[in-house]
């Protein structure tokens, strides 16, 4: 029998009402002969509530206890998931990550998935049962309940599906992948498909669909992946291997990171050895770096400057100043007026003139930008926040997004 | 370095903030030089209200997702509990049952104990720690989690303890154990010590203190139990093994359970294989049968009557329509208006007469009851409801209790 992973996010589960009726649409599955895998986040704002309560309880909570903490949202979801289901006249079992055997590594709160031990999902499914299992939680080799992080439950079911050898479904308040954000373009067109090198370069600058890391897996494992709407029967979009017809659009898609924050360092001594200490503690630290350039000046001094998430604040703050207690004469600041706005499209890879098009685009709007950056892939500018919707909206409308 | 387990139940960690409060007081055992394990229970109202979750999800919810949705209840109380600890500066790890290796066999929502695997605890006590342990909550031998069914949480705290061969202190809302219910008989004396077999008894005949297994566990292990106040510096009640002093007051204590009813059988074949047909029946059903009484009939005819508590009535009844099925011409009622009055002491052993005197208390007060039994140590009777408080009063002023 093929099978099917389904994932449901906190809002389409914030209530038993609302589990019901998604209840009627995973059986249209099961009733069409699949083996169903349903994987749920915690229902509605509870992930948040936990947060509170812990913050309540501790200026700085472990994060041990913090994962200890948060996968109890999930938990509940799945039990009552599978009350409604069995109640419905189909088996059907919940399990939690450790029960569904999805063994992690990393840092709490961050966790990676290592390994799926398929083997109890696989004999659930065998009789003839409907699996639960909670997303965004895993166990590692402590037995210590770890989480994975913002977008865990989209990485738990392309996981579990990729293990399972079958299609991931991501049901979610959108009704698919759009060129552009709609939000910012309304005039935004969905797409039916997009290319996993497409995605994960658009998940990675900033779309807010779906996670870098699902996106990763899939593509690593050839899972297709389909994004659609939880509530209504519109078609979504699938991010699947890339094909020709893909490769005729120039820029599939455009998206923009609001949580972004440049940091510019100067006067450091022109030597490698400072480039990498530099980078070297932000990593020690857990600092994603995005976006680097890096300019010397003749007085054997260097600037550099570097995009990060907003989040990083403090901790850039703490690096940099370990930096200049080595390096005195050295200066940073932090620019918090920033926005990142990129174009991808694997048709860069063939097509040439896509960059020198976007740079004349901006131009003739008067966009200034303060780095720029690209890949194989796609080019990613960081612009002030007020040149935002303007830049959204010349290259949405060049480029027919 | 000794070791003390403390258990606090679900009203004394309704909040963050009490949970707080609480702390101070095991800092205090800490500070004293104890390694400190601490059980607690869910926060106030948690396990009620994902009880009506579940009976929103399913008019008959599985118990294995039952005990997967409850257990999380007591997960969000430790690790709440840990960062609080932590963060006033003592390092603190909370365990789910899984992770504090309970082992448990039964029937979900009343599994009991099979084992405790307490390395991991006894790790994290030689690091220093204090160790939260989710009360209520095991894992069974097919990885599923388990619950303990009703007081579960003091039999996790004088299991550990058994284990971990040291006290356990059981904190509550109530200042230890009375001879009689305080709420019955306000002149009621809280008492000392008390022995584990009258203890129990009274556990059984309804004291609502602490419930009767944690008391067998305790009395097995010969594991001294303390009840107290969570909330107030009032000397509680230890609960240990006999001694002379004990033996001295003939009746220590008065139980009242309103939670029963008597079922009247009539007109079955005065064969055993009737009554152990019967019997069989119930146990099967998990139906725990507390007095009975049988008598015969000249025309080869005997009635049976029995009580057991109303929660089990339609259990109950559905049993007694299959022996109609069987037996026709036999009848049956249930007669709710019943209250089980008990005195419990371990002076009954030696001191002959208490029985009799209870029975010309009883007469004297013109009260009249239904069924009567008695053990080693106890003698129970079922009273119309409207005899209760005189029952109480006139016990417990003849024997002071």
């Amino acid at each position: 029998m093929n099978t099917v992973v389904l994932k449901y996010g906190g809002s389409s589960v914030s209530s038993v009402e609302k589990m019901k009726a998604l209840a009627q649409r995973i059986l249209q599955r099961r009733d069409a002969g699949l083996d169903v895998v349903v994987v749920v986040s915690a229902m509605g704002k509870t992930t948040n509530h936990l947060l509170e309560l812990a913050h309540e309880a501790s200026s700085s909570p472990s994060k041990r206890e913090i994962d200890l903490l948060l996968s109890t949202g999930e938990q509940v979801s799945i039990s009552l998931f599978s009350m409604i289901l069995n109640d419905m006249g189909y088996p059907a079992i919940g399990l939690t990550g450790t029960q569904a055997g999805i063994k992690t590594k990393g840092l709490h709160t961050r966790n990676t998935i290592e390994d799926i031990d398929v083997s109890r999902i696989q004999k659930h499914l065998s009789e003839g049962k409907i699996v639960l299992v909670a997303g965004f939680q895993g166990v590692n080799a402590l037995g210590d309940i770890t989480t994975l992080g913002r977008g865990g439950s989209d990485t738990t079911a392309v996981a579990l599906a990729s293990k399972l050898a079958c299609n991931a479904e991501i049901y979610t308040d959108v009704q698919g992948i759009y060129g552009v954000d709609p939000r910012l373009y309304p005039n935004a067109n969905k797409l039916d498909f997009i290319s996993f090198e497409e995605m994960k370069e658009m998940a990675f600058l900033g779309a807010k669909v779906m996670e870098p890391r699902s996106i990763e897996i899939a593509h690593r494992f050839n899972t297709a992946v389909y994004v659609g709407s939880a509530h209504e029967d519109v078609p979504g979009t699938w991010i699947k291997e890339s094909d020709a017809s893909m490769e005729e659009k120039s820029i599939s898609g455009l998206s923009v990171s609001e949580n972004v924050m440049m940091v510019n360092v100067r006067k450091l001594p022109a030597q490698a050895k400072h480039m990498a200490n530099l980078f070297i503690r932000l990593a020690e630290n857990d600092i994603n770096v995005d976006m680097i350039t890096q300019s010397q000046h003749p007085n054997g001094m260097m600037d550099v400057a570097f995009t990060t998430s907003l989040e990083e604040l403090d901790m850039v703050q703490s690096v940099l100043k370990t930096i200049t207690d080595e390096v005195p004469q050295c200066e940073w600041d932090i620019d918090q007026d920033c926005v990142k706005v990129s174009v991808v499209g694997i048709g860069m890879r063939t097509q040439t003139g896509v960059a020198a098009k976007l740079f004349a685009l901006l131009s003739d709007a008067d966009i200034g930008f303060k780095l720029v950056t690209t890949s194989e892939i796609s080019i990613s500018y960081t612009l002030s926040k007020k040149d935002k919707l303007r830049a959204v909206d010349v290259i949405a409308e060049h480029f027919h997004l």
